[in-house]
């Protein structure tokens, strides 16, 4: 049975549901007799404030800051915010999490997003790109992380599924480009768009929220996705040398300068168009976000936004 | 008549043409007894060593580097390379001039351009913008500039007709990215684009060959497209102040950075996706320019392409 | 009548005034049965807290932060520091606000400013730069804005009528290089001087506090300043390109490198000085501030002040 | 039998031996009536100019600047230089190429370093860098490219056996860091300062000349490293992931910074420590290089040194 | 009598000892009737919340923020945390304070130290830099404040004798590296490292915390350095000025880059090695806090380290 | 007896006279017979090339470049430029060498000069400040060099005298300043105006060129400068600590940032009006030499000016 989500909650609503711990705190009684526990609960529509006066202490001590927790209680409405009044609340059993009901997810349906991997293989002319997309798209593990892991922690496309819309995202554009630029290499280019990010699938982990792994801030996406592109061309006896390293090379270079983390800047033309191209997907999730975060629609500016160091214009 | 080029010559070929003079250099006769001038010509196909034995002081005083000189004399070859022995060279009528013999031209076909300056404007929907381009357009002297100038002193599209094809490349690419990314604004991001370098018209004068006006090294084309772009909209009486404010950013932030000589950084989307846009129309142009420019069609790199910082990877 | 100020209030006072809403949070009452409204209010002369007991939430929605507000209340003293007891509070009427009740105003007598003006007006030798002041001084709407205009919104000069006396006090020292370096062009210098920021009058916005417009984000000052030189010398026929080139530049380059937002840098000396000159008189008014700013004037040191990046000495 | 080398030539002796070709030019005689061919020849211990009079053209176009070229001459004293008359010039057999005769090899004994390496094997108690190491110095293959290979193109260790000098160097510094700082975990240190650097076996090819490989070209020594590192590991069952991730961080970050191509910046106190012991091994061979490049040993001061930015103070 | 220090404090113990006041701050009581004096005390061991209930207001005005207090109190148990409540609390007589009961000490032993110490200057076989480090060693008034000098305010040695560690840690590394780089001169760079810092024995100053003098402000222990190694060595007659040239330059260029805040460059050998090993000898300290640092002895993580612009890798 | 300078020569007219030796190349003679030596002499008006055809070799190893040299021979006119024939070349007797024949002097007269440093004196009110000037003036030594240092070895002010000129040119606009800026502390500005290059007398020397001293390039004139000024005060028993603090400063900071090699930037308003002061004077120098070293006076634009890092607009 689908679980309610803290926006469809209502005032006077009996509440039993499991969520994402994100915050608790004793705080003092006002009568000075003792201490309440102040908690915040998340799910990928949002948070909430929950109370509980009740075996305060135990409560306090039997979990933790991102535990998923099972809650029984009422929604209250409390100087015109809506609040939980918790009468129980418990570690939830871990073998059941679902992380898309506590991160948000990509609004790239699934379904699409699997008929565009297999439009782009059938698409691709060059044997051996083919080949190793192919072999890709059928390695099951592999495309269960890649489906679901998000492209960022936060800034953009940090979302269940945002790797894949981000790179999909990047290989529409792609395939706008060389329709202006004939003389890219289209499968090399369409290649590189929809593989140069595969290391994220070990960049971040998820489970009520997303974080880096340790491979990832040890060694990060392009050392993890040179590995990850190694693996699966060393199944592929007589894949070119030549596009192998240019392959490879795109992936290194793909941050386009050293102070982003690339080692390598692009060295040829395919390299720098997906460069340019990785920044424009992001540019487009980020400058969405922060229109969106404003308090108030009628702002003609967001407030200050990290990932882009700047206010957006917003009219 | 059509003029010989420097590509086209043979050896014992008898020349009477017009040519940039490069350089100009007395040296002295190798018998010690006086001097001989070593010249280099140069048309848009290339360059030439000539040498003058005769009048060679007259010679030399009546002409300076820059100018059009009008040269009679033989193609010879001389060690593997042609040369021209030089009987006669002096300064051609000025008024005659046709920058097109001296400066290579765009690839892109005059007509090929116009039908697409003139689809763009069909394709607008938003009604001032359209007005605007349509003002734009029909602006003969304006255009005569536009059509012809070049988008750089060197780097990428230093040609006659360069910023013609530079700004109708990106309009190309954004025509693509609109079909990936529907939130953006069509027409406002079609119409920065296509206006985004108007003030390189001012910035760069050409001859025989390209260089900064005045105007372009102490004001630079950002500011002088927001004047030009000032100019036209004051012609547009009920254009939008909104409209009007975006079209002006997008000039002033093209670059995309401080350093990169924008006052502004992009703070609405469109903007930052011309400025990406930019930067691969010029990716496309240099690298092409670098994989063009070896000495050997067999070697893996170029030589050190200075408007990229880099090698460039040419197999 | 004049209001008071809340640098005047006395505990025990009654008050009637206006002030502009800095800051307003509804808060628990201490024994759990409802709220009280806390305020900030704030004048030229600073910030006061305020309590409202009585329909507060009326109140609360009645109002929001940047509004004037009517106040009725009681000056009282509360753990040594003075505050209101507020009865009654509501938005006041829009159109009789006089911003310097809110903003503190620059030192500078505003007599002294125009006699300054005109002295400089009637110094200038060359005939078109003193046509161009001269256009300006008398340009009655820019004249209003120029005299009140800030020339930040904190750092430097963000007060009242601190555009003038920044400009003014640049015209002064600029006045004293030329006695030291008579390399320079006085009239230029002088002229540039005075005009260097007159973009700031539509870069800022003010109130009840300094903040951007949105040309001001989008375009900076900058871009502004050349537009608004343009269109005073564009009612100047005859007058020189040469010199509207180098006005035009000195605006253009005044912020000196282009991480400063400058499109170029200086290319000329009376350029070069103006920058210098510009950084100068920023320094002094910044310094000066720290040292008034700190809380103990035996300290040697101010806090940390973020416009100069660093702590000042003040002994 | 043993060819003579360039810093054993006399004036008068007969020359029979291979040398490289560095430069080849074709020179007009001084009469007027046809060519010679001027070229340099190098070897391990210096560079001298030849003169070739007869059958000019056919061995200018018989080689090309890189050939090892057998050349039969004598040598003769011009203006107080050596030079080679060289009667004889061709293309040398390729297959029987000695790259020591050509490229300046490492001051290092071979045996001392192989003793050094077992000694280092040795002395590692952690048994999985046990089995690495002795793993990666029982690969012959890799260990002759690794004995022979050069640390860089130029700037420091330039040299044949240059990258196992560099790296012993740095293993013998790291054993006294561990004296100091007993903290530090000895065998990861060792190991890491070791391995750090491997990729560059094949970051770098050399004939008669130092040159970047494609590969080194387009991914670099960090990612190659990474790659050989994973090689080997993968044939050690059972060695611990922690230490993998550890080791790989070490190469990943060993320059230390972003801007100097290292995509993850040192995260714990071995992999910093590598980092500044690389730098002074590096430091310590530029200096002293610096030292033995002045012109005069009286000089207080060499010429401009790029590989440190700088003139070296040599008093 | 040796006083009693914070970790050592159990519930229900009275308190009467001297302690360090970080933090002071009136609150309002629960009831509303009035205030409560709320502190934070500190030793060299950690810090503790205390709580006064009575004479709240003389308390609070008698005693300042870095006074060394005299407490009288109870320690009890608040919520699972120690706190005391204080009977009373005043300023302690200023001439009997000792800073090593507020401060941490070095974990170096003094009489290690000095051992150390004279075995450097036994070592010395330069009789000019022996006869050096001989007078230094001999000012009793400079030693004592180098012995308990901190090496910084924060980041790493921010302890009593911090200085004296990190010298001393530096010349150990020194002794390893001429091992390893027999063209060191030895006794040159043992010097230098010893003294490379002697100025921030003025740089900072230190009683209850540790905070930078005017001096270390305004002219940096670099300056200050340089002024003290004149005066010692301006009562040397006959030292030689190239070595006073190279410890001067020692000093000097020892932060290796412009940007920290070196005037110089480090321009020979030695110069160079000093300043890497200071960032070692730092690093080892930095890492070293940041693992000691974690809330969690079991996180892989440290949190981010300022000093060190990363988080840590602990596992 | 006056000697001829090189701007005085005519064609025709016997040469006996010292220049210095800037360039010495044996050349081949153009029948292949031998050499003869082409020379490069100058003299604070210019440059002037010189022949040598007898004892070729026995010139050529007698001098070296920086010498002074005795030149017999008669000057010719070869190709439109002179030249001179030289039948003796001989090096000259070094202890009666004066610099100001080779090396340009400041246009300061050392009349005007020595009445305004005095001038100075009288106008300082701080007693201590006027005991130091004075003390530093009546320095004999101090002052020979002082009045004759160049500011640097190229880019402003790089003749003899500059340093005087410089120093001067400063105080004058600081006295300017003082006008506009009433706050600011006159005399300690006025002094720190005057000395705060005072290390250059040691950062340079200079005989037939400017050079830096081995003390210039490993310390720098900051260092320098704090050196002299603790040696000037060093005589001041009285001398205010306060004082000597910031004059130090003044000299510690006047580059104004770390990466010009300033150890601390201003801290209060004097050292930071110092700072830029010390750019415009430099600025106005280095502009005028840009217009003036134009080829052709018509040009708009010098060449590239690496002082400046740009081309400089000179219409």
């Amino acid at each position: 049975m689908a679980e309610i989500f803290i926006n469809q909650l209502k005032s006077g609503q009996e509440v039993s549901a499991t969520f994402a711990l994100r915050v608790k705190k004793l705080m003092p009684l006002r009568n000075g007799t003792g201490y309440y526990l102040a908690v915040v609960l998340g799910d990928r529509t949002g948070q909430l404030e929950g109370r509980i006066w009740e075996s305060v202490f135990e409560t306090y001590h039997g979990c933790k800051v991102g535990d998923v927790v099972k809650v029984q209680g009422q929604a209250t409405e409390y100087n015109g915010k809506l609040q939980i009044q918790i009468s129980a609340m418990s570690v939830y059993q871990v073998n059941e999490i679902d992380p898309k009901r506590f991160i948000p997810s990509s609004a790239l349906l699934l379904e699409t997003a699997r008929e565009k991997l297999f439009s782009i293989l059938e698409s691709l002319q060059e044997v051996h790109l083919k080949s190793l997309v192919s072999l890709v798209l059928s390695d099951e593990d592999f495309m269960n992380a890649f489906i679901t892991a998000p492209a960022a922690k936060r800034n953009h496309h940090a979302t269940i599924g945002g790797l894949l819309e981000h790179s999909l995202g990047i290989v529409c554009a792609a395939e706008g480009m060389v329709q202006v630029y004939p003389n890219l290499d289209r499968d090399l280019l369409i290649t590189g768009a929809l593989l140069h990010d595969l290391g994220k699938v070990e960049e971040y982990r998820f489970r009520t929220g997303i974080d880096f792994t340790d491979e990832g801030r040890l060694l990060g996406h392009i050392v993890l996705g040179v590995r990850l592109l190694d693996h699966y061309i060393g199944q592929l006896p007589g894949f070119p040398e030549d596009l192998r390293l240019k392959l490879t090379h795109m992936i290194v270079s793909h941050h386009g300068q050293y102070e982003w983390q690339s080692p390598k800047r692009p060295k040829f033309i395919e390299a720098a168009v997906l460069h340019h191209l990785d920044m424009i997907d992001a540019a487009v999730d980020m400058f969405k976000s922060a229109a969106e975060s404003r308090d108030d629609p009628e702002d003609h500016w967001s407030g200050w936004i990290k990932g882009l160091d700047r206010y957006v214009f917003c009219k």
